[in-house]
């Protein structure tokens, strides 16, 4: 069967890392593949890259044709470029990624053929991916995990007022270990921006907890001059 | 001239940005061109990938043969994909980076004849270079900069054993501007990943200035665990 299939000579692709958080799991989007090789097979979202378009323009077309959904602003982690990565030929694929809310209202909804369906799938139960996925997923995984450290990203994955157990949930859930709730909560409020809201969780029949929002002007001011000595 | 020149479909290339540190300088590693386009012109160390190696591979080889200079373990920083960012075609170019000690047995030797030489130029001072060059220079130096907050990159650049003074002068420098000298020590010593040694600075007049290392370990273990809330 892969006998038949076209090769390339030298072509670029793009696959995007797209992280979501749904109720205490983080997940990642999938696509079902339609086509060979790997029909039937899970992959992350990818493409080729047409001569006319930039790799930012071709991410967001190729995401959104596999998967409906758009305007993400993606950033580039990684290109890999091994030489045997794709069957078909020498494929050279910049790796996209975004953490996103994931939200009802935003259906997922492939355009492309090429897609039978896009799914979220939590990152602890991976199916095996095609090509080199996997590899490209834990690199993105493990990169995005030292970003938490420095950069406000597990904020993106929270609804805009957000409990601590809610990010102390999803900061469990990225590093994939359990944290102490005392000292995470000591530790999350002495950095100074996280705000707290005068409004409280509602629709809860236990005692409603304080909500916070991320004061993302705070963060960059402290973080800015962690090292340089201002 | 440049109709002559032979057009591309696709093709990958690596651009390299090598930051070297000497005299009080933060300067980058630059070939000058001898082939057209771009003939006499300054550019990054850079060329096109072969079939059967990959981006590592090739980003080691390309350097190897436009400066002489190798092992530098360079890594990616940005793909650069804009669709008429060369003039020859569709290339798009995967950025790597290093951060080195200046040396004065490393001699710098081209081998390929597209460079006719290769020259350390301070950053603060660059002349206009070929293609997209300068975009890829900003680009690259502005994440080093950031980096320089989370990352220990700065102490590649220094000798093992250097005074605070030297390490002020470095951070001044990729940060272009002056820093206030109580504060700034305050605060590298108040990390603890500085190591005091016995032996002080030798073959000055004035009084001798203490020596540092750098304890890597320790910081790895003080940044690891920033917002891990551990």
């Amino acid at each position: 069967m892969e006998e038949k299939l076209p090769t390339f000579e030298s072509v670029f692709s793009i696959d995007c890392l797209i992280f979501g958080f749904e109720a205490g799991e983080l997940k990642i989007l999938l696509i079902e593949r339609n086509e060979e090789p790997f029909k039937g097979w899970y992959a992350l979202p990818g493409y080729i890259v047409k001569q006319d378009e930039s790799l930012d323009d071709a991410a967001d077309r190729i995401l959104y044709e596999l998967t409906g959904l758009r305007d993400l602003q993606m950033k580039q982690f990684h290109t890999f470029g091994e030489v045997n990565r794709h069957p078909q030929g020498r494929v050279i694929t910049v790796g996209y990624y975004a953490l996103i809310r994931i939200n009802g209202q935003k259906e997922l909804r492939p355009i492309s053929q090429y897609a039978r369906q896009a799914v979220w799938h939590p990152v602890n139960s991976l199916p095996k991916l095609a090509f080199d996925h996997t590899e490209i997923f834990k690199n993105g995984f493990s990169k995005i995990r030292r970003r938490l450290n420095h950069q406000p990203i597990a904020f993106d994955l929270l609804p805009e007022k957000f409990t601590l157990t809610q990010l102390q949930g999803l900061y469990e859930a990225i590093l994939n270990k359990k944290l102490d709730k005392r000292n995470f909560r000591k530790k999350m409020l002495s950095y100074g921006f996280l705000k707290e809201l005068v409004e409280k969780q509602k629709g809860v029949s236990y005692r409603a907890a304080k909500l916070y929002k991320f004061d993302r002007r705070k963060y960059a001011k402290i973080f800015q001059n962690e090292l340089t000595a201002e």
